[in-house]
């Protein structure tokens, strides 16, 4: 059973504005996490899963071409007051311990890590020279360091790995995880350590409570390879894995695509559910296109809007960087709101009350053209209070430049006050 | 019957990658229109509905808080290049017929009007002494300058109103054109004349070959008021003016909504294309949550991806300035880029080849790390230019900075040649 303080449950309870019975219930089913190390103090805890308000991830971390911690740490700042619910550090390249430390230290979300990363960015650069202790022991550095939530990609079979290597798809693995572990296991002819010594990997997560996020790493990279046979394959075993950690007291979510169109969303979640026991779904983007780098933020919205809505429940954002280079602080600011759109508009098909809340404040506040008001009730305040300060229009302090004298809102208030409507 | 000249239709089914008889065939059920005044040239064809490629409007257009001419042909040039699929001129305030005329001089794509603006701009600003004659001459004016199809907001009834007053909803006309003509009724206790005289609308529409977009005045301006009473009973007004006008001659698309839930829009289509016979289906946005000012055309962009791929036809792009001020050329260019990418998104979903075939040339261009045939791939590819530009690797010419020597398709394009898969 997986065991959460009452504390944690009330605090989330209170958050989300349902009864603790709503959260301890699915956190004793497993559709419901709360991503916190033992370890870990983190003021704004965030619980992700059925009956939640849909949740956002924003990446952050270094590459081996950028090594600038304090870059790092002001895109983990933005990240945080843009709206983002948890964090998750996907540095590569040197300096990854160092920085761990400092973004633990002062990060008030849950973070996330992909620890085969740490791994591959070892001294030596040796990676295929491993052997499965060092794949586990890395974990337990990691977990002593307080990281929330692990990205642990033991899905990804050397059975997988050979058939992909027998019917190559058009982007055969795209996921970086996936790509150096097949790489470790046809150089080793070995399984993947993840999965022969994920009874390791549980205990592990267990002792310091820190959530799986099983990876996906036969997730399609181009619209071509959505929901094949590769694709499906790896989230079966993410199902059996999910049972084995669940049934061990783990906290477990599952990672989801990727570049999906449209019209296969829908089935990917429910697919997801089923498989999955109902473990929270966490997908990256889904991307509906691949024909628009520099607005894959735009493309990832689209995709997470219509996943949320559906039952996904975490996004990871994407920036508009995504495909082109390592994202900066205004790149992570935009993909985080691009993300938080797509949360909120989810939450409102879904009919979470705050979330319908929202808008019919925001509406009634533009209906009285009151600014400040609307600006208090926008997912981002700051933009939408400079466009109006640099556009006041000349014909009247409370329009805007758009209609100016012709608003509709302000016709409609004439007519209503002649007609007695209040 | 609609009468389209045999070059256009041929000229058509060779953009559209299909049959001439597919294009013939939706023009004689009214499924397919394209727009073109007798009295104008374009060189960018478009057609509109079943089976065509979903396709985007840009609207620009002075207030009468912005009278700057050369900013809004500068805003139509950049609409156009950005690959709006026609434009919409909204002006109101001063000099609107001599932009309109600047604009048809030089407009590649199918221009629209709202004539009822003209109308309300008029040198003496005062519109509800106008008569029934007036709102008819308007068109024949606009007709004769060439413009290729007019919103005309018939659906709003006097009755229509008098409920609205009746029975206030919370935003309760959001239309420009519909509250001037709601406040032309109400001051002249008279019926709207565009719906009492709509056999004279008819008739300058047949003898221009004027398309008719027939207008939502009741709309819903909040997520609140989505798909209420007084929306489908204008709908309703609508399919019975849309078979006037289309047994007439007449070449017919419908506005629809507005601010809508995700969970309502699928339903929303389908509704009007039974009430309204197949007829083309024009939406603006539709926008999924109104508390997101500063970044609506992420918002419409989500709305409207799911929208066409349900089987709208027409979007009408929404830019960041939406609910805050006037677009200027930067909002114009990110309006319609967001607009395209919903609507390719959405062409994929429905499984449109030649989109089909984008997404798969790029994915093996970014697989190849090909950057040219990337961007030439791109549904934009200055911007995607620019980034690479900046942002090239220090450790190896072809990779990115996200990954840098972890590149994914790189690890694997190792793998695969050890493997002996090419």
């Amino acid at each position: 059973m997986v065991k959460v303080s009452g504390e944690l449950t009330k605090k989330v309870a209170s958050i989300e504005r349902v009864e603790e019975s709503v959260v301890r219930k699915g956190l004793a089913d497993g559709t419901i996490v709360i991503p916190k190390n033992k370890k870990h103090r983190i003021s704004r805890i965030s619980a992700i899963g059925r009956g939640m308000a849909v949740k956002i991830n924003a990446n952050i971390g270094l590459s081996s071409d950028s090594s600038n911690m304090t870059l790092e740490l002001k895109k983990m700042e933005t990240a945080v007051a843009a709206g983002a619910d948890a964090v998750m550090d996907l540095s590569t390249g040197l300096n990854i311990k160092k920085l761990r430390k400092k973004i633990l230290a002062e990060c008030p979300v849950p973070l996330g890590t992909v620890p085969v990363y740490e791994l591959a960015c070892g001294k030596k650069l040796n990676f295929n020279k491993m052997n499965e202790d060092d794949f586990i022991d890395v974990l337990n550095g990691q977990a002593e360091d307080g990281v929330d939530f692990f990205t642990i990609h033991s899905g990804i079979t050397i059975d997988a790995v050979r058939y992909a290597m027998k019917h190559p798809r058009l982007i055969n693995i795209v996921s970086r995880g996936g790509a150096l572990l097949a790489s470790w296991m046809m150089k080793n002819k070995r399984e993947n350590p993840y999965y022969s010594r994920f009874d390791d990997v549980i205990k592990i997560a267990k002792k310091y409570d820190i959530t799986l996020s099983l990876g996906d790493s036969l997730r399609p990279g181009t619209i071509h390879d959505a929901t094949d046979r590769l694709q499906v394959q790896e989230l079966l075993t993410l199902g059996e894995l999910q049972s084995r950690a669940f049934s061990n007291g783990v906290q477990v979510i599952i990672e989801g695509p990727g570049h999906v169109p449209l019209n296969q969303i829908e089935m990917n979640v429910k697919l997801e559910k089923s498989i999955c026991h109902g473990a929270p779904f966490y997908v990256l983007g889904p991307l509906v296109t691949d024909s628009a780098p520099g607005y894959d933020h735009i493309v990832g919205a689209i995709g997470g809007a219509v996943a949320a809505w559906h039952g996904a429940d975490f996004l990871c954002y994407v920036t508009p960087a995504e495909h082109l280079k390592l994202p900066d602080a205004e790149d992570v600011r935009r993909g985080v709101i691009a993300s938080k759109i797509a949360a909120h508009a989810a939450d409102i098909a879904r009919g979470l009350k705050s979330a319908l809340e929202r808008d019919y404040l925001i509406s009634k506040a533009r209906l009285a053209r009151n600014w400040e008001k609307q600006f208090k009730y926008s997912l981002d305040a700051s933009l939408p209070r400079a466009v109006r300060a640099k556009a006041h229009p000349r014909s009247g302090k409370d329009v805007c430049t758009m209609c100016a004298e012709f608003c509709s809102m302000k016709l409609v208030e004439e007519m209503q006050k002649n007609f007695g409507v209040s």
